[in-house]
């Protein structure tokens, strides 16, 4: 592998060209930029399941974009069943998946010529998700204007969403207004979204960083060398209780232990209003080769049984504030949420 | 790399003929059972610093036995102090280091011939800790008898400490009283002894488990998967305060939050008097290339700045027990701990 990063200006993660959705292949980076070409729902499925494709807000866009590949080649309601059906299901727990199919097969349905209505409305997403993420960034900078040294879990920059991305977004906001100081980001075993993707993304944008071991956030937390905790989110339960990648539970006690701010970012489209609270969330359970191998290198023998719960829920109890492109909720409970979300698309 | 795992059988980390002390190298586990014939003090000070030999126990019996082959080589009292200084300062956090080194030194400044005074009080060291493992084993069964999911985390079996171990000791024990269902072993980022040591050991001792990620740890405690935890100890501060492995501290937070026994296990001579809470234990920074790599495999770009905290603390107000080969505590006190090592080795 080459030992050179790709470029910052190349981190466009997704862009549709109408006849093919373009992506970087997310699993090859930081070493190599690998370029794919999508050019059907299960190509595009098939990229989300291997996380070549990822992050919430991302892989919504990505599916939207799928259903007009299939469509593009067979312009039936019998295509727009068979790719909704298989990009819904592609990854279980981030809502936004469903969400911007559901999006795109309603539109459709209601009329008009099947390929362009789709397109419009994949491309409304997009640009909508676009927007949200300069919204969370400003919103969530002036909810941390007064931290210096923020702690961030996997990846949630230009890789995760369209635009800037959700929590990353934030913090690259908070270096843009001259005030942070330094940033500690988790490796994020297994597949290693911090060490490969959220590293690469914080020298491109010149922000001091230091990388850790996922264990050792805690530590650090206690120690009293962070001001606050920033996530993204999968998925938010009606009562605010989040569904994240796996760790973001225990980041979220460690910060209430040392009475500093857990924050949560993402668009609305990650709020489910549908799912009462986090003990209804589906938890994807990856295959347990990922905990086996890190970057390909075995860790372990390999009749190891091994478990690998991708996402854990933190409770609205330990959420200081959900921060959309529409504001900021403190305590986040199921009323609050209900209003925020009120007249969404 | 063979793939064949080193048999069961032959997991006796240390052991000493006189002449030279061999130890198994910890490093090359589990796929290659590679033998270190170590014959100066320098020899055993580089094996703990690169941690060919480790757990907190076994580097204490190592180091008296460092003494051993140093006063062998040149019988003075000079040769007495660069070994202890050598030895004692292999590593910062782990107590039993300097506490054996210091036993062996008392012993021989105290006259009679240095070789065979050093031998002698080694031997004793050697043969007291795996006595204490025993008892290690005993009283910890008996405190989770109702236990039948237990997580651990890092490396505590026959690999870390003379005898059976600590927590991985009372896990066997455990087993062998035929109540323990299952174990969940964290693969302890960044030197994975879990995924390398105590799967292997797991496996070789016949217990079912499952090797996890260290940060999915708090959420399967919070789903209700985990009835208790127990960890072994590096230093355990006057008023009951611990030092070890980093991310321990995480998952005390987690078992407390759910309401689940936090155990801590090790012998007596793990307990620091001196050193009146985990405020003044020195926590070891170990090469930043540590979290770059995993098993030698580049998880991040090269220049990636990194920071590895190898310890962390966990306060005494998190921990439901120390058991030692004496006894267990319940909620340690300095008062408590004061009692329990009364007229301690």
């Amino acid at each position: 592998m080459a030992t050179t990063p790709a470029t910052p200006a190349s981190l466009v993660a997704l862009s549709f060209d109408g006849g093919a959705l373009r992506a970087i292949d997310q699993t090859a980076l930081p070493w190599e930029e690998r370029r794919l070409e999508l050019r059907t729902a299960e190509d595009v499925a098939a990229a989300i399941r291997r996380l070549a494709i990822r992050g919430a807000p991302l892989i919504g866009v990505a599916a939207a974009y799928g259903i007009v590949l299939e469509l593009s080649r067979d312009p039936s309601m019998a295509a727009l069943e068979r790719a909704t059906t298989l990009l819904r299901t592609a990854r279980p727990t981030a809502v936004n998946l469903a969400w911007a199919v559901d999006r795109v097969r309603t539109a459709v349905e209601a009329g008009g010529d099947l390929v362009s209505t789709a397109l419009e409305e994949a491309r409304r997403i997009d640009a909508e998700e676009e927007a949200a993420s300069n919204g969370i960034a400003a919103h969530g900078a002036d909810l941390l204007a007064g931290a210096r040294r923020i702690l961030t879990h996997c990846n949630t920059g230009a890789l995760a969403a369209p635009g800037r991305g959700t929590a990353l977004a934030v913090i690259a906001e908070l270096a843009d207004r001259g005030r942070l100081q330094h940033v500690l980001a988790t490796e994020s075993r297994p597949l290693l979204q911090g060490a490969r993707l959220t590293a690469y993304e914080l020298a491109a944008l010149g922000i001091r960083h230091e990388l850790i071991v996922d264990s050792a956030a805690a530590g650090l937390i206690a120690a009293g060398e962070v001001d606050a905790v920033i996530v993204g989110c999968d998925r938010v339960a009606a009562n605010g209780d989040v569904a994240n990648k796996v760790g973001t539970y225990g980041l979220a006690l460690a910060a209430n232990a040392a009475g500093i701010p857990f924050v949560v970012a993402g668009p609305t489209s990650t709020i489910d209003l549908a799912t009462a609270s986090g003990r209804e969330i589906t938890i994807e359970d990856r295959n347990p080769d990922e905990v086996r191998l890190a970057a390909g290198q075995r860790l372990t023998l390999p009749n190891t049984p091994c478990r690998n719960p991708a996402f854990d829920v933190t409770p609205a109890s330990l959420i200081t504030a959900l921060i959309t492109e529409r504001g900021t909720i403190r305590s986040p409970t199921t009323e609050a949420l209900a209003t925020h979300t009120a007249g969404s698309r």
